[in-house]
């Protein structure tokens, strides 16, 4: 797809010329038409024409298509950071927090245009999952009590190592000193030998599943010190993540800035389930704040100390995951990362989603639906979908409890980075909640009809327990009613044979021995009218700071201005993310102009268009640079034609063809709202209203 | 406007009986229209449908004004809340947070249709100002260092007075404790003389401004215990409401989270004015969650530990704070409270903004226009503007440095609640923050062209001071150069008579004798291109929650049930705040009817418009009343004439008026969105679809 500045002009050249030969040819057709001439001449012209404008149209897509699609691909990825990060901070995509206290690691501010490109996929992300799927969407606090982090683990287990410089107290993250010094290394010590890149290697690849101690050896062994001192570093132990505080007057309630949404999802499940009939399955969704107190924040939006997220829990029976709407996405194909491709050290393959799960790469029909349609949301951000892969995690990244997860990664100047995280967690999180609350999070299933069923049921005869047993009576009976199916037919086994069997309790670690006439272990028919469970749950959990900064680098580009002395900064956001739609400038400093300019901007903020008027008196060129370096996708000029009482019409320019329209002022307003909308193509309003030939000053 | 239901029921069956007869006279234009007869005795037909049909919108418009209208005002307070909060929590609008611990205080979380009413009242937040008025929205961290709320005051100051019980060390609020014990003792004691009464009801009136030592006396004098042990209470000390966290991992660098979002566009004032192209005025604005660790939280959404602000900062040349457009707004009239009927006991008067201004009664037109167009937004929210008020404070509650300061107060069963607070607060943030932070926050207009202007010089001699004062040389210096332009011709009058003058330096107390020859102060001519200055600012600031809770409040009615044995509880939300817009039923349990109710939810997903489809099996009764309580304003029956290939339509209903029409399936979907977003009105569609007699299920 990649296309260089020369072969772009060439396209460009190209297409101003079918365009003049279109406009000319379609000045031919009216001229005939009004000599009267022969109708086939006249219907042979027309044909000409037709084919010229259909000619005219595809060129265009294929400028459209090739217009910055390189991205950071191509240009060095250092110098490209730099020119984004410029153009972000200049024009207050986002800028440092407090800065004019000096600022805080970690915590970002959106600006203007960043607040409205956020509010924009916001609205677009409960467009496309929460209005399409009836979600249930809720909005719990940040401030958490502790009791609710201690059942999810996170109090004990949401932690980094951290080591502190032994004498000026300076805090590191231990992962990220080991990391740089092994890259360091790597990229500059000529003298390595090929044994020993083969072992910082290894230890690169293993980072993440090193434990403090681990950690601890390998940064003795390469005499690792603190990189802003030299001093030597502490052992590293474990920082919790959290932001403590204390909730209420009398200082005695621990309270927590949540880490994530989720946890207000589960705790609220058996009200939501009513909400939803007691019917399964069903998804919450939550949109807010997450916080997390990193040791040494870096990577710009990447890594920070406040974040959005955008977080959906899917309940299921755990033995249905099907899912009605998955025919509908079968067919989408896109970059899948199975293990086995990684672990082999292939490459993602492009894979047709109704395959992978079927040949079951991925787990299920609800995991497979939600992939394919956060492919679909990633995309309509203008993510390049060839540098969007969907991953899955290895047998070592994944909790115990996890049945299959999938992170969408996204290709950008840091490499892939994780945007939105896709797991199947099974019934975790509502058991966790359940245990430490003891309330009920379960679901039940009605049978169509009440079924019999056969139960092994087991009775503890206690008169016999107590003398046998004495003070240990009642734990052994709550053993024996405690036996999963298996482990109680296979006591009955033995039972039957030996007379006795043994009894082994864990929590004690004690062994007891069972004679057969004190238990009962016996299959019994029973009626059931239906079947409760816990449900399980498929989370797709969106870092949505993350996906607004991967949009960022895919959307950037920049093009040669017109004197060819500098490079112009271009955002070629999608219309429906843009953070403002459309500019209006009068072509020049005039008070008439600037009067249609105004009304123009009314009638776009009536049709609830966001847009922007210029009317300062700088050369147009220069405010459409100012535009296209916001991403506003649409400009109008306004000019002497506008005042023509013959026309009243004005230019209407597409950011990255550059192609202008002369569209009626009064249905101005309606074309950029459908287009900006989606409701519209760019492509139809070229072929609906006549072109005019780029403004020389663009 | 209160209607009894008799009234309405009244009505109601006045409607029905005119709609039929609108529907009879329609027939007979039909059949005329037929039978080809005299084009005048059609004419005629049709000038009497037109006339029937125009009387039926009216009085439809007169039912839909008056259901519900009397809200909490004629039925019994408590009954009403009970009632309300009865719907608002079994429907999830809001619930205690964390319930299956036991919930922590002040902390709730939005269920489903809360959280969309909240979206929705956002989205229309964000329409009406942000858009409406191109104002810079911007997005800031929750996180705070310590030394920005150091500079806003709020470290220091934003306190409660507390008393813990000497005991058991429960907290409460000083001044809650002394108002309940002062309305308990009026309200209950029949022994109470006059003259005690007259002193509770003057304490009450001044409990906001008292301080400790007179909390204390009072709680002292009046025996007042702690109200859950009846223990005695320590003296009243302040406790700061922010929550405190530490951010980062040395532990040494003190946060809180932010009590309003305000101080995030202060400090990024000078990068907004650069990007507002070095202009004023200009708004910026800031939605977001801020927090306050209330002592003891009461009346359920109305006082919350975290919560949603929505902020506007308009910054403005303090010498001109006129508004283009407060014409626009000028004539709107509605209830202001100002401080002479305040002070002299009289009620709020209907007044035109524009006359509160020109008679100074408003500060200012750029203050006016906020409480204009604050006026209009509440009221689109469904706010009743009779129980709306805009209350000036009095001199004693506003803040040294405020020019004027308006509270928009809603009442409702909790009495009248201030919902938007509108302050005039000068320079003061800008000017703390630029203190603070040595920053420049100042903006500089330029004159059309330069002006000469006389200019005080003063200019102190160092040569002659370095010997006078020695040490203190430097610091008289200093103060020579800081004088005031007052101060300085007072000192020049005094040295051109005395030949000397004393200087007091106030940071130290001490005062030097200056001599005639060791300063010069004269007038000079400067040539002055503008004038820098510290931007005033206008503020906006609005409690999203407290606004949602007001507006279930107004917005809430019950009636009858069809048999009437049951009151149904009902939301009459304007269709832009419904958290949904439409739902779909089929007639009964049907395949085929089925089928069509999920093609037309499915259209109106693809519109954008927030549905719901209710295939149980329920009596449409039943599931009407159901829709009715989440305040869904409209309702799509698919019945078997759907089915009917020569029909393929569904009735329409409309909520409030129950009203229902016939609208081909192919249109709906239309039809509701437009009327959804308000492009469209019901009586619009009243009289363009055919009546249907509402259903006997209704």
């Amino acid at each position: 797809m990649a296309a260089t500045e020369e072969e772009l002009e060439l396209l460009r050249k190209e297409l101003v010329g079918m365009k003049e030969e279109s406009e000319k040819q379609g000045e031919l057709v009216r001229a005939l038409k009004g000599k009267k001439v022969e109708k086939k001449e006249i219907e042979e012209a027309v044909e000409v024409l037709m084919k010229l404008k259909l000619e005219v149209q595809t060129k265009e897509k294929e400028l459209v298509a090739k217009v910055g699609s390189d991205g950071g691909k191509s240009s060095n990825k250092e110098t490209f950071r730099q020119q984004l990060n410029d153009t972000l901070t200049n024009r207050l995509f986002f800028i440092p927090a407090f800065k004019i206290y000096g600022g805080v690691a970690g915590l970002y501010d959106y600006g203007p245009p960043g607040c409205a490109v956020k509010a924009n996929v916001l609205a677009l992300w409960r467009q496309h999952y929460v209005l399409e799927e009836s979600m249930l969407e809720i909005d719990c606090p940040c401030v958490t009590p502790e009791v609710v982090l201690k059942a999810s683990g996170h109090v004990d287990k949401f932690t980094d190592f951290m080591v502190k410089d032994e004498k000026t107290g300076m805090c590191y993250r231990a992962d990220h000193l080991l990391k740089d010094y092994c890259n360091e290394a790597l990229e500059k010590d000529p003298l390595l030998t090929a044994e020993k890149r083969q072992e910082l290697k290894g230890v690169l690849s293993t980072l993440d599943e090193l434990d403090a101690q681990q950690l601890g050896a390998k940064i003795k062994e390469y005499n690792i010190t603190a990189p802003d001192s030299k001093n030597p570093v502490s052992d590293p132990y474990p920082f919790n993540l959290m932001f403590k505080t204390s909730i209420g007057p009398a200082g005695n309630s621990i309270g927590y800035l949540r880490p994530e949404t989720a946890q207000g999802i589960f705790v609220n499940f058996s009200k939501l389930y009513y909400y939803n009939g007691n019917k399964l399955p069903f998804a919450a969704a939550q949109i807010g704040q997450a916080f997390r107190n990193e040791i040494a924040p870096r990577q710009g939006l990447l890594r920070v100390r406040e974040f959005t997220l955008a977080e959906i829990e899917h309940f299921v029976d755990p033995e249905d995951k099907s899912h009605p709407k998955f025919k509908d996405v079968a067919d989408l194909q896109f970059l899948l990362y199975p293990r086995k491709e990684q672990l082999a050290m292939e490459k993602p393959v492009k894979t047709r989603i109704g395959d992978a799960v079927s040949q079951g790469i991925v787990n299920n029909e609800t995991l497979g639906y939600f992939i394919a349609r956060t492919y679909l949301f990633l995309k309509s951000l203008g993510i390049d979908e060839e540098r969007l892969r969907f991953r899955q995690h290895l047998p070592n990244e994944m909790a115990h409890y996890a049945s299959d997860c999938w992170d969408a990664e996204v290709e950008c100047s840091y490499g892939w980075i994780e945007v939105t995280g896709l797991a199947d967690r099974s019934a975790f999180d509502l058991k966790a909640h359940s245990d430490k609350s003891n309330e009920d999070l379960t679901a039940f299933e009605k049978y169509p009809k009440s079924k019999e069923v056969e139960r092994l049921k087991v009775t503890p005869h206690l008169k016999l327990l107590g003398p046998a047993f004495k003070k240990d009576a009642d734990t052994v009976g709550k053993a024996l009613l405690a036996m999963a199916e298996e482990e109680a037919l296979a006591m009955k086994a033995k039972l039957d044979a030996d007379g006795q069997a043994p009894l082994e309790i864990c929590t004690t670690g004690k062994t007891f021995t069972i004679k057969k006439e004190q238990v009962s272990i016996s299959k019994e028919k029973v009626v059931e009218t239906g079947r409760r469970f816990t449900p399980a749950v498929i989370e797709p959990s969106f870092g949505i700071g993350r996906i607004i900064y991967c949009m960022y680098e895919h959307c950037f580009y920049t093009r040669p201005s017109k004197s060819g002395d500098e490079q112009l900064s271009v955002f070629k956001f999608p219309p429906i993310v843009a953070p403002i739609k459309c500019t209006v400038f009068p072509l020049m400093q005039n008070e008439k102009l600037n009067d249609v300019a105004k009304r123009l901007s009314v009638d776009l903020t009536r049709a609830g268009v966001a847009n922007k008027i210029d009317i300062t008196g700088t050369s147009i060129g220069k405010r459409y640079a100012r535009t296209d370096e916001l991403g506003v996708p649409f400009a109008i000029t306004v000019d002497f034609e506008s005042l023509d009482a013959e026309r009243e019409d004005a230019t209407l320019r597409e950011r990255d063809s550059r192609a202008q329209v002369r569209i009626p002022l009064e249905e101005i307003a309606t074309v950029v709202r459908d287009i900006s909308e989606g409701r519209l193509a760019w492509v139809d309003v070229l072929s609906k209203y006549p072109h005019v030939a780029p403004s020389h000053e663009d």
